[in-house]
């Protein structure tokens, strides 16, 4: 028999000792905010659950399924489950929650209003319809994790080349896991020991059939849960014999197919079980794992950390030559404890005892130290069956009542995913924007991948279409030449002159001299000196009444700091408005206000500034859709200049400026105005992107009246920039005005075929 | 009538009172290196003649005419000009230049012997023929410059709108031209004085009609020059009844058609004369100035600065109420003037000198002070004919003979075009690989316009079609995310992994203690750290052995400096090549050696040094494709390393190295492998470019031994990085191996619709 502790403890294998693929799959009741199974639909926003990658239901249309993509490290698993779970929670009604326990809460005392799965495909009703009449419907209502876990590529690679006995690199992996899974079907009574969370039934869901003597340790690990018959048995001795039985199982119809075939451990390789004849073992799927009630994802990093060892050391442990032997008495003993007093010791404690002491050795010879404390708050809790989650349960469900405990926590998990809706949980370092886009896409079932976190770069892909997307609207829809003409102020002007719009008249300058000789060019003018390139509102001067020599020349001194390029250019006053354009369309315009109180004749300003940072839509550092106002030196000299202080109590309407600019980054307001324009500026705005060649831009435009008819007053705009990469998280989530759904715009252009809602509909926007 | 005088000086008219916009067509001969004229055909290179907007024929085939497009400054002007100039004369065949005078070099005895254009429209050809035979072929063989001359359409608004007499613009417009032709008729024998430069004719040009009595001023000026039958006469009182005449003369039959009307000032407007009742003067076209062939061009910026202010002299001076005879009176003066001898006072120097004193006081009262020199050199050569044109160049014949005084210009012009082949005159300012862009969509007649020069931004159309390129190879053709991924190391390596490329193993880490954690994954691997996204060389650390803590740790702080991301990676070795893919083919494959001299057995190194640099494609800070080999600090250190210094004498063949980085801006030399790689490698690197999505990409290999086949050997090569704006220049002039015109396979990219020629034929590559 093929030695893997000692593969393992080579020297070329250390490199790739903890490199492992995960993937999880979690189930859950739907139930409502005091924790009543729901009678609603599956939510339709979720769109065809025939391809939805991430957010299924399994058995009935009340239990929603959520699935990661395979991850290649433990963190990166867990912000896509955290992902997945805030986009499920805050798509549903608003009054509907996720229940956090595997044992579902009360059911329906009639059958018939326990709603089998409304799949789109026929076949999976029928098969669904099948397990009702066959084990029941009350029985498929309990949730658990599914925990695919596949060893490293290269780790399985090093292991292969240092052994002689196969030749061929599929038949060893086979092995590889038919030994794993051995072993851990003749051990996992320890993770039912230490993970069992279903101690307890609610109402109705033993009507049917005989009840275990409440509390156990894992109702729905043992065989009052969801098993097979006991007449379906299965030799795990090779794959060969593995499938065979498999096949003799169904022809003897003690099965209806093979994927009725309900084990602890399962192997998977191709789609259906006949194929691993041919793929071999590509990874193996945990199904024992009851959910973690203390987690609001149903399972924690520690949880997953532990499986990955102990699956580590199921291939390091020998087994017993006896193999169906040794499996069968797995079973026993995990019958055993499942069905323990969960505060009781356990009757194998010493083959636990022993089994955690030899994985703290391998741990240390495979130089894993950082996971010795884990082994050891582990061989803590063999001793302390109070520590472990049923034995927990059990305690909490005592002081009020199981269903009580589970809905507060439930609730908690609620209001965490929906306190701050513009953030995805997972990927809070990322741009807002990008979060959002990220929370529609997985909404929407396009598959995500953050191919680098601190660059804000995603691959998206649905079937074989595959985009890569940066800053959450940097797309293959534009092309390469696009930013780089609206970088160039210049060439942007240059553009949008030829094609008849108005921009700003003046000139470029590179030297001192010749902007100074231009001087009397501009003299008697209304003008402003800008840098050429910076977008920040640095270096620049504008002169409402034209300048004297002396002022020209500062004026371009300050704006030759910033860049090595300068406009001087005619200043057109008014007021300058977004337009957001997307596929030629005016999909939101906004308007900026500087930092601002509105006086109620009672509270002083820093008071009111106080009231109005209570917003959650306000944060510091980009966190959130709108910045915190601040009472800094610059918002004082401000006020000082109206004659204020922070202690000035302003009358009631009155608005108190507290800052000249009108940026959202230092406290300003961001108001949709989209709706209070004609149609004639939206189409200047969609006509001047598209003579710059984009698909999207955020372009800006000054408008004296924007009642004015732009198409008869040559006057009543002008173009003052395009970007390329405009800030999408203010147009969703406005101060004040309707938040548009840009993101969803977004999506829409690059996955026409998804015929994804457009966003006017706003269906998950804050509430304001 | 019209008091335009008033209206120019109005302050509101000040800002744009030398606003103009300008455009020169300008004929010329072409001859041998000893100034006869050829008998080849207008080169093949330039295509189609029916479209090209630069290069095209006069009357005859061996009259080419070079034509810019519309400018709005003088210096703008002559860059188009000179790069015009520059890939006319490079694209002749090499022993072929450009004629620099007017009046052509002697002409074959034979009139048949003379060609007439063979243009593709059958009706050009017929008219040609027409003239032939009106005119006589050789006086049809003179070239000259077309000055086409538009006032600031800002300029003539202003003018507009202080006056109440014209409602309508146009015809303002048009009443200002008129002005500005009569008077510009009746003053224009100044002009001739000045700028008049055909003071004798070569042999065979008067064998079939009456000759002046040379030397005179301008016998292009002349009546002896091509001018229509005296016979011919038309009004300038109105638009109306100068139509109304030339009508005539074409119904007489005293001209064929309209544009047989040659005059020395011609308006346009419209495709045809007749247009001009419809819209109207646009802009005027000199027809008077003579080739100045001290100027490479044909003219200078001072005679279109004099130009220019003489124009709008023109329009401020007063004229006569009898408008024709006051052309007719400048007619006959112009006659006059022409056929004085060149060294002669003439004439009318007291109306000259009035003239040139009262548009001093123009020039001083609308604050154009920098005008002033120019106006009193004007006033100077008014007493001194000998620094007029035609007095220069007569005197210069007298020395030698003009055929040979102008077969020395002509020369030298052309030495100065040949130089540099890879620089483009006009634009020597902006990127190599732009100015070889530009040469080559000038010369294949795509219209070019430099939106902003040190941005190296060009606007490029071709009948309705415009792209807008960036460094000569930043197009529309690549969608925005493509260098956005390539851009980032990290995004680079995940996408080319997934599609099965080889790429180094490794990791991204952001913070030291992250990398210094991953120590034991690398300690004994060959490996490298680096900064994610610096280009330079800057931070890395190359370990061939491993690392000990130290040196890892060392190494990990170097990136850092450079970058808040580095890389640590598996190092693959071998040689690095640069494949650069354009449109899913390679068309050039590069290697590049540090810098480097091959010992002689005679020269010391320093001496080696100084021949290699000798090399015309050698120079500094980029203006050429090769820069000098330095012999600094570094480059000593690295002859010490060796056992030598800059006086050793190297053995034959000994190749001694100068720098260890291979790269060109230190002196590295550049050399072309393409056709040395087979197919399989090709194909990796056009997939890989696929794989990215990218249309134009320089990507880099490492290959330990190019004979190996990859397809065979995993290890035969790994990509270390894909470059978006990957230099061409290298490739074109490359110091050993073919040149590459990667720019012309950019413009097919660009232009399908042309069928330019694939670069390949290499058809202008500089000769080594």
């Amino acid at each position: 028999m093929m030695n893997f502790k000692q593969l393992l403890r080579h020297p070329s294998s250390r490199l790739f000792i903890d490199q492992a693929r995960f993937g999880v799959e979690r189930e859950g009741q739907r139930v409502n905010l005091i924790g009543e199974l729901t009678r609603t639909n599956h939510p339709a926003i979720f769109g065809d659950r025939t391809f939805h990658p991430y957010i299924q239901t399994d058995f009935s249309e009340t239990q929603i399924e959520l699935i990661t993509q395979v991850t290649d490290s433990i963190q990166e698993l867990f912000q896509y489950m955290a992902a997945i779970y805030d986009v499920a929670s805050r798509s549903l009604p608003n009054d509907e929650m996720i229940w956090p326990l595997s044992m579902p809460p009360a059911l329906p005392e009639k059958d018939e209003e326990i709603m089998i799965a409304k799949l789109a495909n026929f076949e999976d009703v029928l098969y669904r319809c099948y397990l009702a009449k066959e084990y029941g419907k009350r029985k498929q209502m309990v949730s658990g994790i599914h925990f695919n876990f596949e060893f490293g590529d290269d780790l399985i690679q090093s292991l292969f080349v240092q052994q002689t006995e196969f030749a061929d690199f599929t038949t060893f992996k086979t092995e590889l896991y038919l030994k794993t899974a051995r072993n851990f079907l003749r051990y996992r009574w320890l993770i039912t020991y230490f993970y069992g969370a279903s101690p307890l039934s609610e109402a109705n869901y033993f009507t049917d059939r005989p009840a275990p003597n409440e509390p156990v340790r894992s109702i729905r690990n043992s065989s009052y849960g969801y098993t097979n018959h006991p007449n379906v048995k299965v030799s795990y001795a090779s794959m060969a014999q593995y499938l065979t039985d498999i096949e003799q199982m169904v022809e003897e119809g003690k099965l209806s197919e093979e994927k009725e075939f309900y084990t602890p451990l399962r192997f998977r390789g191709g789609k259906r079980v006949a194929d691993l004849a041919k793929t071999g073992v590509r990874y193996i799927e945990l199904r024992n794992i009851d959910l973690n009630p203390y987690a609001r994802l149903g399972i924690d990093q520690e949880q997953v950390r532990f499986l990955q060892l102990f699956l580590t050391y199921m291939l390091w442990v020998e087994e017993d030559d006896e193999v169906d032997q040794w499996v069968e008495e797995g079973t026993k003993r995990n019958e055993k404890v499942s069905l323990e007093h969960p505060l009781s010791q356990t009757e194998f404690a010493k083959e636990g005892y022993c089994l955690l002491t030899d994985m703290k050795k391998m741990v240390l010879e495979l130089e894993q130290t950082e996971a010795v404390p884990l082994i050891e708050k582990m061989l803590e809790k063999l001793e302390q069956p109070n520590e472990t989650l049923a034995g927990k349960i059990y305690q909490d469900a005592q002081k009020e009542s199981q269903h009580d405990f589970a809905t507060v926590l439930g609730k908690k998990y609620y209001q965490n995913t929906h306190e701050r809706p513009y953030q995805l949980a997972g990927f809070r370092n990322m741009e807002l924007s990008t979060q959002i886009f990220l929370f529609d896409a997985i909404q929407q079932g396009i598959e995500v991948k953050v191919l680098d976190e601190s660059d804000q770069f995603l691959r998206l892909q649905h079937q074989d279409h595959i985009e890569y997307v940066k800053n959450a609207n940097m797309t293959s829809k534009d092309s390469y030449i696009v930013p780089l003409i609206m970088e160039n102020k210049t060439v942007t002007k240059k553009i949008l002159e030829e094609a008849g719009f108005r921009v700003p008249n003046g000139a470029e300058f590179t030297t001192l001299e010749e902007a100074v000789n231009a001087y009397p060019k501009f003299a008697h003018q209304v003008f402003v000196i800008k840098p050429k390139s910076t977008n920040y509102g640095l270096g620049i001067t504008i002169f409402k009444e034209g300048a004297d020599l002396a002022d020209y020349q500062a004026g371009l001194s300050l704006a030759f700091k910033e860049d090595h390029s300068i406009l001087v250019e005619e200043f057109i006053s008014g007021t300058e408005y977004r337009f957001f354009v997307i596929d030629g369309k005016v999909k939101a315009i906004m308007l900026r206000k500087p930092a601002n109180v509105v006086g109620d004749g009672k509270q002083t300003v820093a008071e009111l500034v106080a009231e109005k940072n209570l917003d959650p839509l306000r944060g510091k550092n980009h966190r959130a859709p709108l910045e915190l106002i601040q009472l800094g030196d610059l918002e004082q000299l401000m006020l000082k200049e109206q004659g204020l202080t922070v202690s000035s109590v302003p009358e009631k309407g009155q608005i108190v400026y507290l800052r000249e600019n009108s940026n959202i980054s230092t406290g300003g307001d961001s108001i949709d105005v989209t709706e209070e324009f004609s149609e004639s500026y939206k189409q200047i705005a969609v006509s001047a992107v598209e003579a710059l060649g984009a698909k999207i831009s955020g372009i800006d435009l000054i408008i004296p009246d924007k009642e004015a008819d732009p198409n008869e007053t040559p006057t009543a705009y002008g173009i003052i920039e395009a970007n390329f990469n405009p800030a999408m998280h203010m147009h969703v989530y406005p101060f004040a005005g309707k938040g548009r759904r840009l993101t969803m715009d977004v999506l829409n252009l690059l996955y026409p075929e998804l015929h994804i809602i457009e966003a006017e509909t706003e269906v998950f926007n804050a509430e304001k």
